[in-house]
C-alpha cells in the first residue's frame, strides 16, 4: 500500500503550525462551502430510536429519489441500478473486486486521483497508466494510445470526469470515443463522476450512462461529498444497468452490512437542495478559478492548464522537484509568517519521473486567500533553489 | 464472493409477508434494544455547518475517550493504538489487507461469522477452518488441532469472543493457550470482540489485549453496533500495540479518507451511557436466553449449546438439511399465520457438509415472541419431512 506525497507533507505542516505559521491549504479537496441547510436539518430532526442497519444496497426511498435526480440530469435509470456505498471510495473498491481477479488490469488516464492506486493494491489488481498532457489541457489521449495498452488481462478503462486532479471535463465526443474502444475490446468503462455538477464556461457534463447501447459496459461512480459539501457523510453510490455487476457488487455490500444511516438521511434530504444553492456555488468556483489562473499566469515560468470542471488545476513550476519544493514551502519559507501547502503532482502519476515539476491546486479557498497564496508561491520561486 | 444462506432466504421471507404471514426474525443480529438517549441526542444537537472529512484514523477526542473506556475494562492502550473504522467490517478488511498477501491463510474456529469468508475472498486470502463442536459447547479446539493446520502461508489465527454464531465465551485459559501458539509460530492473533460486554453467568470477558508480552501479535476488533444498539452508525475500530500494523492499516484508512462524521458524534457520546443501561440490557438478554434454551430443550431431538456470551445460540435439529427446513418454514408452514425465519448454520461453516442440521438463533426478540417462535419450530418439526 503506497503512501501519498501529500500525507508525507503532513508532519511538516504540523511543525509549521507549531512554529506559528499560518498555512493556506491548497492541497486538499475539502470545500469551505456550507452544507445545504435542508440536509443538516434532516439529521437534527431525525426521530430514530433504534439506530438499526439499513438495507445493504441503501435505503429504498433514497435510491428512488436518487434515480429521479439522475433522470433530471438526462440519465434514465431505475433505483435498482443503484447501490449506495460508504463514499465513492467504497464504490471503487466494490467495482475493482467485482470485475477483476488478481493481476487483472485497469487502464486509467494519468494524472489520476491518487487513491485509485490504493484500491487497486488492496484488490491485488494493476493500474496501467495512460498519460494525458498539460500542453493538451489534459484532453483524452488518442484511441491508438489506449489500444497499445490493452492486453488479455485488461478488464476496464477508468476515467474521472470532470477530473481530479486535472480539472479537465471530457466532451461528449471524447466519451463516445471511449465507448467505441470498450465495446470493441469488450471492456468495462468506469467513470468517476463525483464532480459532475462542477462544469464551467458553458460546458455541460456528458455521463457515460447517457451512451446508447452501452448498458452492459458502463459503471458510474458518484458521491454526495463535493456536490453538497458533505465529505464527512461518507455516502456515495455506483450505478450500472448491467444487472450481473449490480448483483456481484451487492454481495460485497451485504458483507459490510449497510451504509451509514444518519448520512443517508442527510443525503436523501440534500436532494431537495434548491438550484440557487448550486448556482451560487458554481459562481463562486468560477470566480475562484479565474482568480487563481490569472494570478498563476503572472508568475514567470509557471504553466497552467485551464480547468473547465471540478475545482482543481495542475500547474507546472520552474522547479526540478515539486515534492521538495512543497516541503521547503512548509519548512523554510513564509511571507509575513504565512505559507502555502500544495499537493505535489507526483502522487497522481504512477509512471516514474513524470509530473515531477507539477503541483495540484485545489481552489477551495476564498479569492482573497487565493491571491495571497499564489503570491507566496511567486515570492518563494524567486528565492527557491533546487 | 459467496452468497450467504440467510440472504438466499430473503425472497422467501418477502413472499411470506406478501402472503400475509407474520414472521418472527430469529435470523439476524439486529437488536430491538433502544439506542442510548445520550448518543441520539448528541446527533440531534450537533452544530455542524460544513460536514467535512474527519481524520482518517478517527477523531482525536473519540479515540481518547475510547482509550479511557478500554482502560476501565482492564486494557491499557493509548489512543494512538486505535484506528476508527466504518463498522467492524472495515476493520476486518483492513487487517486482512495489512497482514496478508494473496493466497496467505488465516485459521478461524468454525462455525464463524459468515462474512469473514467474504472479506477473505475480497482480499484474495484463504480461511482455514478449525472445527469446534456443539457437544463441547463450542469450546476452543485443542492446541494440537491448530498446529496441524499451520503452514508457511499461515499468517494469523482469528477468533470471535464471545462468538457469533456460537455464543461461546472463551475463558482466560483458552485465550492464553492461543497466545502460546501464536507466539511459538510467529502468527498474529486477531480477536473480534464486538460482543465483549455481553457475558453471562458470572463470567467476565478476557481480551487478547490483556495478554502480557503479546503486544506485537495481537489485533483486536470492536464496534459500537451491538454494545449500544447502534448497528446503523457503522462505527467500529481496531486496536493494536503493534505500531507497524497500525501504520499499515492507516494507509488503507487514508485511502478511504475518513469514517462517517455523524456516526462518530453518536459513538463518542455513547461512551457516556450510564452503567444502568448495560445492566438492564444484560438482564434482558439473560432472561431471553434462559427462555429460549428452556423452550428449545422441550423439543424432542433438538440439541442446543448453552451460550454464555453474545446473543446467539446454535441448535441442532432432527432434520437432514436445515437450509431446506428454513426455506420450508417460510414457504409452507405457519401456526395461526405466524412463522419463523432462522439462519441455517451451513453459512457459518466452510467445511463442506458440516452443520447441515444446525441453525443459528439470535435472541433479539422479547420473551413472549421467543416462546411463540420456538413453539412454531416445535410444531413445524412434527410435520416436516426431509
Amino acid at each position: 500500500m503506497p503512501e501519498s506525497p501529500i500525507r508525507k507533507l503532513v508532519p511538516f505542516a504540523e511543525q509549521a503550525i507549531k512554529n506559528g505559521k499560518h498555512i493556506f491549504h491548497l492541497n486538499i479537496g475539502q470545500p469551505d462551502i456550507k452544507t445545504p441547510e435542508v440536509a443538516l436539518r434532516a439529521v437534527k430532526e431525525n426521530t430514530i430510536e433504534v439506530l438499526s442497519y439499513s438495507r445493504s444496497e441503501g435505503s429504498e426511498t433514497y435510491r428512488q429519489k436518487l434515480a429521479a435526480y439522475y433522470e433530471y440530469h438526462n440519465i434514465n435509470i431505475s433505483h435498482k441500478d443503484i447501490v449506495v456505498t460508504t463514499g465513492a471510495s467504497e464504490a471503487i473498491a466494490f467495482i475493482f473486486g467485482s470485475i477483476m481477479d488478481v493481476d487483472d488490469e485497469v487502464i486509467i488516464c494519468e494524472p489520476f486521483y491518487a487513491n485509485y492506486i490504493a484500491f487497486a493494491t488492496a484488490a491485488s489488481v494493476k493500474v496501467v497508466p495512460i498519460i494525458s498532457k498539460i500542453d493538451d489541457n489534459f484532453a483524452l489521449p488518442a484511441i491508438e494510445e489506449f489500444e497499445k495498452l490493452i492486453t488479455p488481462k485488461t478488464k476496464a478503462i477508468m476515467i474521472c470526469n470532470p477530473g481530479n486532479p486535472t480539472g479537465c471535463l471530457y466532451s461528449e465526443e471524447e466519451v463516445k470515443q471511449l465507448a467505441d474502444i470498450v465495446k470493441r475490446h469488450d471492456l468495462f468503462l468506469i467513470s468517476d463522476e463525483v464532480y459532475r455538477e462542477f462544469t464551467y464556461d458553458g460546458h455541460s457534463h456528458y455521463s457515460i450512462l447517457e451512451l446508447e447501447g452501452l448498458d452492459e459496459y458502463t459503471i458510474m461512480i458518484d458521491s454526495v461529498s463535493k456536490r453538497y459539501s458533505m465529505c464527512g457523510a461518507r455516502v456515495g453510490c455506483l450505478v450500472s444497468r448491467n444487472e450481473t455487476i449490480v448483483q456481484t457488487v451487492l454481495k460485497f455490500a451485504q458483507a459490510r452490512l449497510s451504509p451509514p444511516t444518519y448520512a443517508q438521511i442527510a443525503s436523501e434530504a440534500a436532494l431537495d437542495t434548491p438550484q440557487s444553492y448550486f448556482d451560487a456555488v458554481k459562481n463562486k468556483y468560477i470566480n475562484r478559478r479565474n482568480t487563481l489562473i490569472t494570478e498563476l499566469n503572472k508568475i514567470d515560468g509557471v504553466k497552467v492548464a485551464t480547468p473547465n470542471g471540478a475545482f482543481y488545476c495542475i500547474a507546472e513550476l520552474p522547479v526540478k522537484d515539486a515534492d521538495h519544493f512543497a516541503q521547503w514551502l512548509l519548512e523554510s519559507f513564509d511571507v509575513a509568517n504565512e505559507t502555502v501547502m500544495v499537493a505535489p503532482a507526483s502522487g497522481f502519476y504512477s509512471s516514474k519521473g513524470i509530473g515531477k515539476n507539477q503541483i495540484r491546486i485545489a481552489y477551495v479557498l476564498n479569492r482573497r486567500s487565493l491571491v495571497k497564496a499564489v503570491n507566496i508561491i511567486k515570492e518563494a520561486l524567486k528565492v527557491y533553489k533546487d
